[in-house]
């Protein structure tokens, strides 16, 4: 008997001729069908952002003849790029979605702002199990090949287990040597900015958004002190926003 | 003794002239003293995106020379109108922050994409109570004036209890007769997309975005559910994406 092969579905936010994501269907090609439907410029920061008073153009292309993938190129967000996937050109509902290698990190409040997360996020409503990873290196030189064989073992464990209802994953990877995987929640953290204030040649005021991370968590059991052990994190995310254990609070109002 | 008057940062994704936000300017200029910081154009479906690669414009302006409300008007994203005002504009932070009325529904899935929320949520992150509301009326001459006594009430309640920590309110209005209110838990939902393929005049395949919600939840607990029996919904939202009840099923997988 032919056990039928995965179909899945890879994107990602930094661009589809990133170092990342290139990487990331290189090793998705070795579990099953890839097609690869990702933005054809950097989107990094745009959130769960949806393209709703604009044209989208998505273009079949080819970039590396030698590897069996499908790839097009789409002008929109990385959201627009999952939901063009699965309604236009993907033939079913693919077995898994994977987003990244972002250059960069996602963890803590971060995955709110991502682009990668976001995608991995639309795949996950749509009923699709769904991984965004993610690598602490900014740089297009980083190097993937430690992060590789961990990719491989959550991704082999998900489409072994699937994932829970509502839940997609958030795995974020440490650069340099990994001591190895650990389950954590989101790091209680914000952004705290410091706008760079200049003029213009024109004699305008404009800004450029800069800004530092601050992590207010202590906590052993967070994505942050993974990482900052050498971890990798995974954090299971879910798009059900209700915070459950403030209904009560909010009902004792008086809203008669 | 006189009573310090709350600030209230007031924002929105319609746009900063959209008829939403005037009224909730009105309502919130009889709590205390108003700065409204918000899109220079229509930015809905930008979600949590934020402008990281290009310059930020933001110009003082008067829309109202009869009211007394402060006003900027933003080039970027409504987390962008947030984190500018709250870092470059405003002289301490804000009791409350406020965003809307958006001209539509924000209630189920819809929270993820919109930028009405988005501006709540990040206001939040920054540790500020922060609510968003919105009318199930797409159009440009939507009747507010039910909602207002609601608006009110939920905002003093607001001001009066704070809110949890990591939470801000999801707040929908029903079109027309108003029966109270409900505080909900988010239904779940997903949009069916249904790309409109076209060609251009120069044959190129381009797509617009259509789609369909879709509510699976039958729950009488839900936002959509209090929403069509006439009630406004409050769904307590927070941005900790942690799905803590999924870490022990996780940490069952194989990852060594």
């Amino acid at each position: 008997m032919q056990v039928k092969k995965p179909l899945i579905l890879v994107t990602n936010d930094d661009g589809i001729t990133a170092p990342g994501i290139r990487n990331l269907i290189r090793i998705m090609n070795t579990f099953g069908e890839v097609y690869v439907v990702a933005p054809d410029s950097p989107q990094s920061g745009m959130g769960h952002a949806i393209t709703i008073n604009d044209t989208l153009f998505c273009n079949k292309i080819t970039i590396s003849k030698d590897e069996p993938q499908q790839e097009y190129s789409c002008s929109g967000t990385p959201v627009d790029c999952v939901k063009i996937a699965v309604n236009e050109i993907l033939k079913r509902k693919p077995d898994l979605c994977v987003s990244g290698i972002n250059h960069g990190s996602n963890a803590s409040i971060n995955v709110i702002y991502s682009g990668t997360m976001s995608a991995a996020v639309e795949a996950g409503t749509q009923g699709i199990p769904s991984i965004g990873f993610s690598l602490l290196d900014y740089s297009l030189e980083a190097d993937f090949s430690p992060a590789e064989k961990f990719i491989k073992q959550i991704t082999r464990q998900c489409l072994q287990n699937g994932l829970p209802k509502g839940v997609v994953l958030n795995v974020n990877i440490p650069k340099g040597k990994i001591n190895g995987i650990k389950v954590c929640r989101q790091a209680n953290g914000y952004w705290k900015e410091d706008f760079d204030k200049r003029t213009s040649p024109l004699g305008k005021d404009y800004y450029w958004l800069t800004g530092e991370f601050v992590n207010k968590d202590n906590g052993e059991d967070t994505d942050i002190w993974a990482l900052e052990q050498g971890y990798i994190s995974i954090v299971p995310a879910q798009f059900d926003l209700t915070a459950h254990h403030a209904i009560k609070d909010i009902n004792s109002w008086n809203l008669k």
